[in-house]
């Protein structure tokens, strides 16, 4: 049996609470993205894209998977040297960025643009879940799962308002 | 600090081992794909090539955050509902052929045919794989995997034999 | 400016029936990929699912982008060696299945198999575009095209028929 | 017949350089990528890595093609509104992306990254080729082909120095 769609957008929901993002901190994310395109761009119009985004069961597979295994990595529950690996956001461990681009992917390829940009720069909320060095706290995929609903949001928003030429890439 | 090469092989060969995968059972599929195309093939050429697959980074990556969801699902270590998607191989969750195509990609897009083909037909190895509703095994993203290194393993001989331009898509 | 999405949309349904493809064939394909998991599936719904892949925006560029190759090819007047490669569908040349992606990437990963299994048997319509040796039409794009628009039809499918755990993979 | 890699490749440099790219100019911005993580680097060094990526026969027939259509547009030779799209570099046209995603992709997914980061920023060559509104050229692929080749050797040189743990995402 298929789990309902239902279930799944609540769970995706409730572990990305449980991680400690909110959502509107996502929306300011896309908010700073489409700014300079968009002149009457609101940060509740960007909040009602990130909520369109989780609710495609791609993504929230993505959310969910990826949670998961910062989850179990932080309780050192991994077998090694795949713990080791995640526990330290190895630089040559791509699996977190192949997740990420399933997310981009649901909108098409002009968002992997946003999300490489967010995933270098590392904006607020970014930062502050890959800052966890001096904690034991483990988002090796959440970073990147945050910045591809983020950049995935903006590609809904750009598709929606195909008037706005220069909206990005 | 990174993991160095020759650990990770080593351990991405003992995974697929222990998980009941010979290399030559990897090996057969690529013959069988390629044969028709190549009539000087041998199963020894396939199985270099299979190898040759496995020294790839990217794959080890695939390989052993693949096999560590399966083996975490067998154990019932999963939180609810990520727990039952991966149990029952649910036709909705497509986390394990994402992974699947990371493995496809290293050597480049004529591969997707190939691997799609695979998980579709489901032949040897991978139908036995496929075939543990009576056990407690779980092989969602094993079969993948093998599927996709066979894939990519065929795509690794038709570029290294460019003459024969029948061998595959 | 851009363009608005009605006209790329009746321009990507026009292209296609001027290269010859009926969307009823399309609509066959995927009946035959779905029919042993839906009984009560019928050709009509396949349709609807088609017609519902092809308003998609990033499924009309891949279209428009991958039918102009295939005519230029045909008129040759693409430069060498490029046109030679399109021309006789270069068994390593990846970039009409770097395009079916795009296509069967809209509606998740788990359009991937069907995308593979349909690019390898070639079944029905597949085999009439990929038959044409004996004419002076170039299909390299096309008959790529058409399977992922099949493919991804049976992913909107499954993905709005979630109690049918069997529907693919 | 399968096009031989060393006429494939001479054709590809000679394309890049005909469109005005040097390969120094792509060394330069993989320099400016690595060299915050890589003490010892040298633009040389980041200068070999882009000519081994660009002996990869997948990011050849993207060159091949992305130049192609760019070539076709400046010359109106393309059925509208195909000719249009090119010709404005259409924010919602993504098949820019998707080829320059192929390029990337052949060293993993780690380059994603970069590619973003390059694309959206748009330093020092990547800026000129995409200024080009007061002229007649067309550089819609060539500006994406060019990041995707900078950011595929910045990974290629990652994987061949695994001790430098920063060394991106």
């Amino acid at each position: 049996m298929v789990q309902s769609g239902s279930k799944l957008h609540e769970v995706a929901l409730k572990k990305l609470n449980d991680r400690g993002v909110e959502l509107e901190e996502i929306a300011e994310l896309v908010y700073d993205l489409q700014s300079p395109y968009l002149t009457e761009l609101s940060v509740d119009l960007c909040l009602e894209n990130v909520k369109a985004v989780i609710r495609k069961r791609e993504v929230q597979n993505a959310i969910l998977t990826g949670i998961e295994l910062d989850v179990l990595t932080e309780q050192g529950k991994l077998s090694s040297p795949l713990q080791e690996i995640i526990e330290e956001d190895e630089s040559l461990y791509g699996i977190d960025e192949i997740l990420a681009l399933s997310i981009v992917n649901v909108y098409g390829s002009i968002g992997f643009t946003n999300y490489g940009f967010l995933d270098k720069t590392k904006p607020k909320l970014i930062k502050r879940l890959d800052d966890h060095t001096h904690s034991k706290q483990t988002h090796t995929f959440l970073d990147d799962i945050v910045g591809a609903i983020a950049a995935a949001a903006a590609s809904r928003l750009a598709h929606d308002n195909p008037g706005i030429s220069k909206i990005m890439k």
